[in-house]
């Protein structure tokens, strides 16, 4: 599937019961993110029996009512595909002035569309965040979740994943150096693996 | 200038003191959207001396810094043009899923972007919105605020225009018939001239 990337599995649970599949979605489009960095480091880290596809939002068109009343475009035909396949959704997101970057808000409501149920219906979903500034995505976590509450997506609430003055805990190369960091991503992603196991 | 539509006059204050003129943005993109109704109805209503200009958001890319650092696409220039000559920015929002449109975020965060001042520093700004449901948009309005604050924007607090049930103030050819809400608008682009002016 164009835009899912290898190491893409994203297996249905009845093929492999033990194993869960999570749907990554990076809300930044530069090559040089600090958040698309910490889905590299997510994704290195991932604990076993979890296997982490990832879904490139920038190639969705802005919603447009015509354009789905045409038809579903392949790009939003396979974020769906992809997301009712997927076990867990990691939504990684950047902040934008106090809010979410539009390429992230904009696969959240393609997500939203007929046919029912639409996609976030009952999807287990945990959300991370870094930021160069002071905030570390707290605004932009927040709007993400009371969007996804109204669609009642099944959003992790604990832990948490906010990551101020990101410069300092990755390295040139973009690779996660800071160990606390590391230490709170495994948790994490342990966490959101039992999560999604809840909701099977 | 593309993409901001005739009549555009977008005037230098200098050129034309008394007149004040508006660049208005939409964050929908279907044609029978209310919200685009909702625009037209406020141009064909515009007090006089008022000058409403369109710029098309969804001619802009989805932000990415590594584009940005290429330098700004020729609708990025034009948005930053285009703001920096009006008076007055009107933002007209439908609101997605408790948040803003992707496609309106998306100019708010192109617009904040160097050379510096950016374009929504110091500038005067209407907000209104139209949703066939109940909230009227209040959601979507509250962020855009919270966005724009941050911005140093000039949001004008009152009077405010939140349209729920939207389709029952528009005929089948989305003209504006609601006697109230028309007169709600008049009141509305009025003070929007008046927030402008202080500005100057």
């Amino acid at each position: 599937m164009r835009g899912v990337r290898a190491p893409c599995t994203l297996r249905r649970m009845a093929d492999h019961p033990d194993r869960i599949s999570v749907l990554a979605i990076a809300g930044s489009c530069r090559r040089r993110s600090f958040n698309r960095a910490l889905l590299r480091a997510a994704r290195a880290r991932a604990p076993a029996g979890v296997d982490i596809g990832e879904f490139d939002p920038s190639r969705l068109p802005f919603f447009d009512g015509d354009v789905e009343e045409a038809g579903d475009p392949e790009a939003v035909r396979e974020l769906k595909a992809a997301m009712h396949a997927a076990d867990l959704v990691l939504l990684v997101t950047p902040e934008y002035n106090a809010g979410l970057p539009a390429v992230l808000k904009n696969a959240v409501d393609w997500g939203s569309r007929p046919p029912r149920p639409q996609a976030w219906d009952g999807r287990p979903v945990a959300i991370m965040g870094a930021t160069p500034g002071r905030l570390g995505t707290a605004l932009a976590q927040r709007s993400l979740r009371e969007s996804l509450a109204g669609l009642n997506a099944h959003v992790m609430p604990q832990p948490r994943i906010l990551l101020p003055g990101a410069a300092r805990l990755f390295d040139d190369d973009l690779r996660l150096t800071d160990a606390a960091t590391a230490e709170r991503l495994d948790k994490f992603m342990a966490a959101a693996a039992e999560w999604a196991r809840r909701f099977r």
